[in-house]
């Protein structure tokens, strides 16, 4: 199952035409994004450190743990994506443990590229 | 909460000396631990990226994610974990949205970790 299809119904979608910022590192979180079409990338500093397509989930860090963006997010083809809010995000976490194991893998992922990174310039 | 509290009456728990290794970058892994007692090192390489403490989890990336342990983890202090398989794992996400979000806000602490590492060294 891909999370996208948890949204499948959706009608409020937000659309970002290429090239078009969906945040910027150290700007004020309070929502998620889940993305049902498009590609954007994750830029932490100038370093793309993801490229995100259906049923990536981004912008959760703020939710799980308030702070600024850690990351700059630009779509670089067409995107559509839905956004989920605080109360939204702890509804799904709690009554779908699907999302709740999706939303840790993407983190894995997220920190088993930051290792890798890490290794390969032995910082 | 610390979910540590959720472990207070566990009898089946596992003990390191100061100087003894949980598990070595690289090693396959089958099970995360939660810290009860005790301050426990985590490196990637030769880097210390986390002191673990009271409530810590360790180890949990090989659960949601499987693939070789992506840290060295070495007791500092006498200390006691608590050993949790796949299985119990995925029955404490599904009946405990407080665990389950607990061990999401461990992910991004460390992914804030790393990218100030990577931020700091302009990598």
């Amino acid at each position: 199952m891909n999370p996208a299809d948890l949204f499948a119904h959706q009608s409020d979608t937000l659309n970002l035409a290429p090239g078009e910022t969906l945040f910027r590192q150290g700007d004020a979180g309070d929502a998620m994004f889940v993305v049902l079409e498009g590609t954007l990338q994750v830029l932490v500093g100038d370093k793309v450190v993801e490229n995100a397509t259906r049923g990536a989930i981004i912008g959760e860090m703020a939710l799980i743990d308030p702070a600024p963006r850690n990351a700059t997010v630009v779509a670089v083809a067409a995107a559509r994506l839905v956004k989920v809010d605080q109360r939204r995000f702890h509804f799904l976490i709690q009554q779908n443990p699907f999302f709740a194991t999706h939303v840790m893998k993407e983190l894995v992922e997220r920190l088993r590229a930051m290792n890798k990174i890490l290794a390969a310039a032995a910082v």
